[in-house]
């Protein structure tokens, strides 16, 4: 949601959001380096420290995030990939990354439970050419210091997947990517789902490239590290992932897209629904940070008064809940169309918090904010405190 | 002295207290995490932090501030326990945990001098039935890494002292904590004071239980850490403790008790005595806490004025200081009786500060000063800088 001023404003502060301006009125409020200040965060990292993880010891790396967010049961020591479908010519030089940006569920039986060697392939096509590769060892150990297969770029060669110090593990995983990619191309490529795009003149799906290596480890769940269990409510895997990796409920929303196209109420109904059996409940919207991608100032003005009636409205009105926290991940400025180190405005409402003379949630008057200036990982343990799930440290 | 609000207001805000105001309007102000964002700080670990010791290398255990604070000359290596003479029915089942809180010096001699294997006891009551218990090994080391015999609760009975860990040290130590409380038990059910108090209808203190094990290992000095050496003025033990930890001169203050009958005139004329030959003297009062503990509001306002007109401002009359910091080592809300993670307002004035626009000493005006947000371990190396007393890092 945050942003640099284009004469002067940013979305936050052009938007129409009352609901989001009562929660600063009424809250205490502050800016947040979601990692630290001048540090840009991903999306991945940025979600574990908001939720008190830091990255430096818990990130798994981006392929168990989004395994874990299309619903795969991971095990300690299974390897995931980000992976896509594509099209490459019979030289293994890319077409299109994305193969007409479609999935199909009967490539992916074609591929799903493949073995190599004693590694076991769990494939999934999550949406349109999205895919998840988690490579699971039955014997020896795996590793995700491997190199990418995917080159990134329309009109490169498929890239041969290296291990990246050439230990034993590293070595073994490099192999068997380079094998299931191989063995990829020769069963899709023969596929009749691909014959028969290939007669409507479409680009075949006739490669998994795979990106985003990451090994999973099972970590400290947040009830035992915070002292509440949680609910996410997310469209895109990502944020899913995430949550499921720390132990959280993910809730299946329907109409929940991680677009501009999200249903929000539907989002807002399921968080008011999970709080009455869960004690803290993540809400994820996406869009705004697409249309910081696009550079539409408008576009992600409009999504901001959009979230403001359509989900924080209803929450406020029909959730029952003590604190509302309300935050972004990162700043993705439209003027620069990538992500930022600009902090974020964050602001806590609820009994107890300190409120302050601020008056507009946005990010010129949270640095005005009782809060001052705190870090992402802060947030949850404020938040356990206020709970009254605090661990006191000495006597 | 820090709070949450009760209809906008905290015990601070509510208080008469011109002459911290003064130094707030004078000084520079800001909000301080004594340990860091949502962490709860105890007051041992509070204390280390405002010193410039972070707990998590320094933090030795309850018991050796508790042993040092009652002015034992603790040695490396000595193992010591917070203790109180308590009541037991023969099956060793708790009666009253603090003896109808009473002490006696006989008591203590009976028990003060015994030796275990190689362990010699030194033993001291406190005040009323507090205790301290030091284990010296002659030979082989202890460990504290031993649980308590204290049950804490009252119709309970006391608990085996067993090794937490298991290892040669650990082990040595919890039969020698189990020898004690046996012979606590022995000595004190046949001793004339118990007889006494048992014909007047008294709890008897006969047996001693023992809690927070902490093994004393010498650390750096504030002087040779800070530059500067100081003095401590607190009535409660565990203050004292914490200054003589680091090697501060503690001060003998009569009246100086730790709860609101204190004399604050008293341990003001004790520092602007000791500034005279001190660079740095640090003044504790501890009462401002025990109110936040029984949730009284007023007793905490009228107490903060008190301090105001009786502590402060007599310093500020009489003592020759080129600067003065006032703070807290946590925040006790009223609302909720304990400890809290909420930031303490922080004021510093003195000659080269950038004096900003705080006018009020309070959690809402600090949060608008010139310092910002800083952590408690950081008030000592900027009080150093300001004191001439720096380390510059690199050229």
């Amino acid at each position: 949601m945050g942003d640099r001023p284009l004469e002067g404003k940013t979305p936050l502060k052009a938007a129409e959001k009352p609901n989001m301006d009562e929660i600063s009125r009424e809250g205490i409020n502050g800016i947040m380096d979601v990692i630290s200040p001048g540090i840009v965060p991903g999306s991945d990292t940025a979600h574990l420290h908001l939720l008190g993880y830091g990255h430096e010891k818990y990130y798994p790396g981006r392929g168990v995030f989004e395994a874990l967010g299309a619903g795969i049961e991971l095990r300690s020591g299974d390897v995931a990939f980000r992976a896509n479908f594509a099209t490459v010519d019979d030289r293994m030089t890319i077409k299109d990354r994305r193969a007409g940006r479609k999935g199909s569920k009967e490539l992916e039986k074609a591929i799903d439970g493949m073995m190599i060697d004693n590694i076991k392939i769990i494939f999934r096509n999550t949406t349109e050419h999205r895919c998840v590769v988690v490579m699971r060892p039955l014997e020896d150990a795996l590793s995700a210091r491997v190199s990418d297969v995917d080159p990134h770029a329309e009109g490169e060669k498929i890239q041969k997947c290296r291990p990246l110090n050439g230990g034993t593990e590293e070595i073994k995983t490099s192999k068997a990517v380079n094998e299931f990619v191989k063995r990829s191309y020769e069963i899709l490529s023969e596929h009749p789902v691909n014959r028969e795009r290939i007669e409507r003149g479409e680009a075949p799906a006739n490669i998994v490239i795979l990106r985003g290596a990451g090994k999973y480890v099972k970590v400290e769940e947040i009830e035992e590290r915070w002292g509440f269990g949680g609910a996410c409510v997310a469209g895109a895997s990502l944020y899913k992932g995430v949550a499921k990796f720390i132990g959280m409920e993910v809730l299946k929303v329907e109409g929940a897209t991680g677009r501009a196209d999200t249903d929000l109420k539907a989002k807002a109904d399921a968080a008011i629904d999970a709080l009455k059996r869960k004690e803290f409940v993540f809400i994820h919207v996406k869009a705004t940070d697409n249309f910081g991608h696009d550079g539409d100032f408008e576009g992600k003005t409009e999504m901001i008064s959009r979230i403001d009636s359509q989900l924080i409205g209803r929450i406020m009105d029909h959730a029952s809940a003590d604190y509302i926290v309300l935050t972004a991940d990162h700043s993705t400025p439209v003027s620069i169309r990538r992500h930022s180190a600009d902090p974020v405005p964050v602001a806590i409402a609820g009994e107890g918090v300190r409120k302050d003379d601020v008056e507009d949630f946005d990010e010129f008057s949270a640095a005005h904010g009782g809060m001052c200036r705190i870090r992402g990982k802060d947030l949850l343990p404020i938040l356990s405190d206020l709970m009254g799930y605090y661990r006191m440290y000495g006597v």
